[in-house]
């Protein structure tokens, strides 16, 4: 069975389960996690309790076969086709990714972009609020956006160490990004979601994501009249 | 070596190069594609010429094996050790992706996300230009953005057919993204770019991407204070 050779025992002791867990779940099956939580908790909004693998797979359009190979790790939850404790999972997994508590975001750009970004109702729900606005636009410095002011990059690295925040978003020009990313770290940010489309160069202990809509355009052209 | 096991033969024989690729190229490749090609244009207006998978690791990232084992599917341009062609490679996997052409994508979605997709400037340099632009707010419709006029969502699909365009984006609220996909698709785009938290229900032959920011910023915290 595949998830035996890729993801380590597919059951967790009740015991030391997290420990296992943080040691054994690969970084692909971290980020497809989300995906679970949330298609969860929107089966449990419409009055589901218990969930097969099938359904789930059914609702985020991904096989059966890897719905129970990641939820595996989560195996005392349920059994291959006896169905899963929607709740029991969603509120599992959710703490196995921190997201039992809310995080305070930092947001560098306050351009369209960096706009949208913070006028999306869709992070606190999803436990974050962005806590910190900066932009070298004069005109948007000392804006105020839902109680937070926008700041010049100059102050981030003291701001973001005064309210140690952990998380930045990068939504700045290509040319700014590093400097921004740097400035950021040295405040304390550990987590940077990355908009600009650049390669950031970070210490080993920072964790980044890519938001590439450009790369994910260009690679399905590829399909396109095939 | 798991270049043959994962993507099969790491050489092409000249004459149907391009048809044994796009038999061979996994899926999770061709989405690395588009970041070389960025890269290895970049490194060129630096005035590189040839370009090693060392250099090239360097510049995106990610480790030397895995640029060699999955530019094995561009194996003539280049061994290990001797370095690629930038300018052949990076030409020869923009053909491969059918860059060497512009595509037409339609917007559905003008709020301050379509906003920020419309006034991003790195979509004409990576051969994509939004040719239509869909909204409901009555305040949207009838404006002029460089020549597109934003329409109502209920001309959507007569007017994706009647421009041909094949790849569309969804920046619309999570309630509407499922009924304006499928008058996308109805109009005959076959890929789609969705940056709505939601998983879209679309026919086999059409390919999507998600843009899901919220899901990669919940799949950091799991590494913060670890």
């Amino acid at each position: 069975m595949r998830a035996h050779d890729d993801h380590g025992p597919d059951r967790l002791s009740p015991r030391n389960g997290a420990a296992v867990i943080e040691e054994t779940i690969p970084d692909i099956v971290i980020r497809r996690l989300p995906v679970y939580v949330r298609t969860l908790r929107e089966l449990q909004s419409r009055g589901a309790t218990s969930i097969s693998s099938d359904e789930l797979a059914d609702q985020i359009g991904v096989t059966a076969a890897q719905i129970r190979r990641d939820l595996s790790y989560f195996g005392r939850f349920g059994k291959q086709g006896k169905g899963y404790d929607a709740e029991r999972l969603a509120e599992e997994i959710a703490h196995i990714l921190r997201l039992d508590r809310q995080w305070d975001v930092a947001l560098a750009g306050f351009g369209n972009l960096g706009q949208a970004i913070v006028h999306y109702q869709g992070f606190v729900p999803a436990s974050f609020r962005i806590a910190a606005i900066f932009d070298r636009n004069e005109d948007a410095i000392g804006r105020e956006v839902d109680g937070v002011v926008v700041k010049s990059p100059d102050e981030m690295t003291d701001e973001i160490a005064r309210l140690g925040i952990k998380m930045g978003i990068i939504a700045v020009p290509a040319h700014a990004a590093q400097e921004i990313t740097d400035a950021m770290i040295a405040g304390g940010v550990d987590a940077i979601l990355n908009y600009a489309p650049v390669v950031l160069r970070t210490p080993a202990r920072v964790t980044v994501r890519e938001v590439d809509p450009v790369s994910a355009m260009q690679s399905m052209t590829y399909y396109l009249d095939n």
